[in-house]
């Protein structure tokens, strides 16, 4: 085939669905799928990880220097204890459930050399990818309501939120519960079920805990800017290397060309949205404020990611770039609006992962046609009330029992100094 | 074989070029050879992501910190754009190009199952790498340019180095194009294709941009120096790594027992051309300098990347190791060069991209007969006149249309608070 | 199988070792095989470098701002240095040792497409992860002794320590040594052969050199707290994150469905150990100190990743966790006992790496059945004279030779400014 003829019909070829064409290929062995399988899921499990190294480096630059030690500690702590609650208790509430049903099994998990859920891969691995994404949650959690947070109770919180809401969450739909089996309620990769959850659970905390000392004012929104926007930035592009790998690996087996081909697709169009939020935030920015805040441009890049998630295989590329650049719009402008309100969210998180995960979930009829509007409203309010509501429940607990928030002398010295006894940043005085 | 025998002969085989022997082996079904070939690319294109955050890294710790938050706008802004414009216009100039020609066809990329290029391969994985490589030349430039550059006319600039120069260069060697056809030109993971390239358009900006205001001044060189450089080496760090990713996916297969054999040697040369690089430049420090500069080091690491890059096949370990050294004295001596010649390349792009580019394809032909001195001039010279003058071009559009610098005042208060409105870094008083 | 059967048994399933059930399935191709094994090796050496990043960012958020750009310089150039010297001699001494031998042969590697000491794989990948491993108990060193280490003279250790020491060690029982014939010591990935090895060598230098000026004075010890703890969280992530590397590719084999299991087991296990640590060092900080020390909970999650690399495999995920949760005891206990003792360890390595690996080295019959005690300690006890008695003659050869460390002035005014000529961090007040 010419270049030329590439050319002459590459236009229509890009807004048209590529035809199927996986021909008949010899299969690869049982052993190599299986060998395969394996590897997808543990390059999302590592990876995934590395997402959490994301968030910590991220919500340190976000936040004010007082208390950038404490917030890496939440989420390095949090990611272990959310391993630690997903082995315990996570793991069986997700994957036990009946098919339709609502609520797993409360069961430790235990690695077995033939993965009952799913055939032809070790279920370590699986295990190692779902709790990377069982992490997730509580991360956005620590960021979003960083600064105000004593280390006891957000760890109790987020071990509750990754052993136990999400994975009853998740077990509706990647369980075969009520979602999947009822309304074939679509969400690949977990914009809804991993981060609206999380920014359910963010909310309610906001909500309950309040905002930041000094934030609102009599004189209005007392700006408190990240203290280190180059490793917000690393953070960032941990985040989407990470992201990588949740798109990827959601497409749950790699032994074939089929599979194959997804998740190539899948990782341009996490990309590809990721790119159109960047771009569409600077442009508004540009246009709206005359100025380019670089946080709210790496919040863009994050709405773009988990608006791709809810289904990164389906859409074209020049899809993928529009739901990832109006994400980029929503964040953008939802900054404002959350301050309106009152609702202090230090790093953004609510309308990266709260707002463009719904809109991720409301878009995905758009390119595929296995979803509904109706399935689609149906699950985005289930998960809703259910994680909100027990979030309120156990935040209001974890209040009115051993206390949330530290002291105002406290606050005002950050946690770093009164909860760790130390100081992020030191001796930089060589300048 | 006896550890003895080994032994006795491992001086020998580490001089003499190891025998040919893939044995026949049974082979990998064609499923299989799919699969490890859309792993290899994919591996590729997300290392690629993660070298575009180690240029960020390392620009943000080399530049004052009243720019360490614009240049990783920059950087990240410049891979979103770079990709959307690879997909845009830059794939379907790279590879549509006639065999032998010299320009491609303009048209949208969209992704097939069957790869038209090249067979046994997700298409949209192959995309992903080469968008990935596609976004380096703008890094290179945003460093070498730092600390004097508005954010609009970089980013068209980007655009364009990634959407149209870059491909059309690749497009003469790697789309089979000119070089390719009449000259057998070798670069095999872009020392000239993308290093060079960026480098000349990053010497064009420096050229007809200028110097840093005060860099020059009457009493020679004023040093201004970096501000973070623990995230400059973790920069470097997160480069080494992702070169990994470039120097491995530029094999284009992995299903097959020589390919394997093949990656391996090309990432264990890598890995000696940077070693050899900093060991060269540490060396080379202490005697002329007796101080070991890190940053200089870290370049000279740089340096060895790019110079393995034009063949990391097929040296010996010691070429490899001898031909990064060399690339670690070339960085070490050049940065002082072009302080003579009043050239302000902020990160010290021009020494470790341009010219180790140069001296990378220039050395082939001492390890690949099938290389030739001449080939490898016109290669290097035809990349030359077209990269800087194209860029030359679009920078002096600019100046003269939009402007590309900020105004003396915003210069000296630092693009950070001048055009973003933030600063990098705050609070830092607490030591 | 039914969800609620899964659940049933689900406890019982986790206390008891899973049946072995790798059921007969169709082969991978021997060159599928081959290409796994080498994916695995090249994963391994490549996650093996940026453990070296984890190393490199840990040290610069651990030491005082004065220090934390040469400590950078000297873990990459011991990277660097570490590879040459495993390439030049290393290697060979490794791997070329006769069956129960002592001694490896001196001789360069290089590349054979067969890889005569494992087949089915590129020799070259093996090498690159083995020279991985081999750069681990450098970059060790440098962060226990840094802040008062001259460049050179460590760089000649590390050489040493790389290229003579560690492998002649590793010889004993990854070479099929005498260790390994002689009293089938267990040590799968590393934790005495690399870890307690670079602990042993910081050990004996921390007595010869001594402590930095001013840590032991007359009123106790004089706290000299990290100067950027976030980068040394973000150290700890990739380090975690290079340990998967580390554990899997010691499974030396990725081409079989057990060889898939086992890999996958080995990472969660990781995983857990560093989780359990991290836990116990919280709980622990928050009875007994009242406060939690994010670098000691950092300190913890490296004990338990050392304490694990024993035998990642055989442990259940409860004793994994425990088998960690105790390393993160040891790492929060010893701080203190080596102030006591006047040894100054700056990033706390000796307690993570040399008493942690002990530990699981001892730990390894509880879970394997092919370990015994004496075993064990045979093997602890012959690394312990060699490595510490090694490292000893050479530092105190070093010290009475070229010097090792800096003069009083230089000490206090930092290694930056008098080895390197720069400053870590400037220009750092905008706040």
């Amino acid at each position: 085939m010419s270049g030329r003829l590439i050319g002459a019909f590459a236009l229509i070829a890009a807004l048209a669905p590529a035809a199927a064409s996986a021909q008949e290929a010899a299969p690869a062995s049982e052993t190599s799928v299986f060998v395969f399988n394996t590897l997808l899921f543990l390059s999302g499990g590592m990876m995934a990880m590395s997402a959490a190294a994301g968030f910590a480096l991220r919500a340190a630059g976000l936040v004010r220097a007082k208390n950038a030690a404490s917030v890496c500690l939440l989420i390095i702590a949090a990611y272990a204890a959310a391993t630690l609650a997903f082995w315990l208790i996570g793991y069986n509430l997700l994957n036990g459930v009946e098919a339709g049903g609502f609520l797993g099994v409360f069961a430790l998990w235990a690695p077995s050399d033939i993965d009952p859920v799913g055939a032809g891969r070790a279920s370590a691995a699986a295990w190692l990818f779902q709790a990377g994404c069982a992490a997730v949650p509580a991360a956005i959690v620590a960021g979003a309501l960083a600064e105000r947070l004593k280390v006891w109770p957000f760890l109790i919180f987020a071990a509750a939120l990754s052993g136990l809401i999400y994975p009853i969450i998740a077990s509706w739909d990647w369980g075969k519960g009520y979602l999947d089996a009822a309304w074939k309620f679509v969400d690949v990769a977990g914009a809804t079920i991993v981060h609206a959850t999380g920014g359910w659970a963010a909310l309610a905390g906001a909500l309950i805990i309040g905002p930041r000392r000094g934030r609102y004012g009599a004189k209005g929104v007392q700006p408190m800017p990240g203290s280190n926007l180059p490793i917000a930035a690393l953070g960032t592009f941990l985040l989407w290397f990470g992201w990588f790998g949740f798109s990827s690996a959601s497409e749950l087996a790699l032994g074939s060309i089929s599979s194959a081909v997804s998740i190539a697709r899948m990782i341009v169009n996490t990309n590809m949205a990721a790119a159109g939020g960047i771009v569409a935030a600077i442009v508004l920015a540009s246009i709206v404020y005359k100025k380019i805040d670089l946080a709210t441009a790496l919040n863009a890049a994050i709405g773009g990611l988990v608006s791709i998630s809810a289904d990164p295989l389906s859409p074209q590329i020049w899809q993928a770039a529009l739901i990832g650049a109006f994400a980029g719009v929503i964040v953008t402008v939802a900054a404002t609006g959350l301050d309106r309100l009152r609702i202090d969210d230090t790093v953004g998180a609510i309308p990266a992962h709260l707002l463009c995960g719904l809109w991720g979930a409301l878009v995905v009829p758009w390119s595929n046609p296995d979803a509904s509007i109706l399935g689609q409203l149906v699950g985005i309010s289930m998960i809703a009330v259910f994680a909100f509501g027990m979030s309120a429940l156990i935040w209001t607990t974890l209040k009115y029992s051993i206390g949330v928030r530290p002291g105002p002398e406290q606050e005002a010295i950050g946690i770093d100094r009164t909860s760790l006894g130390v100081d992020a940043y030191r001796d930089f005085d060589n300048g």
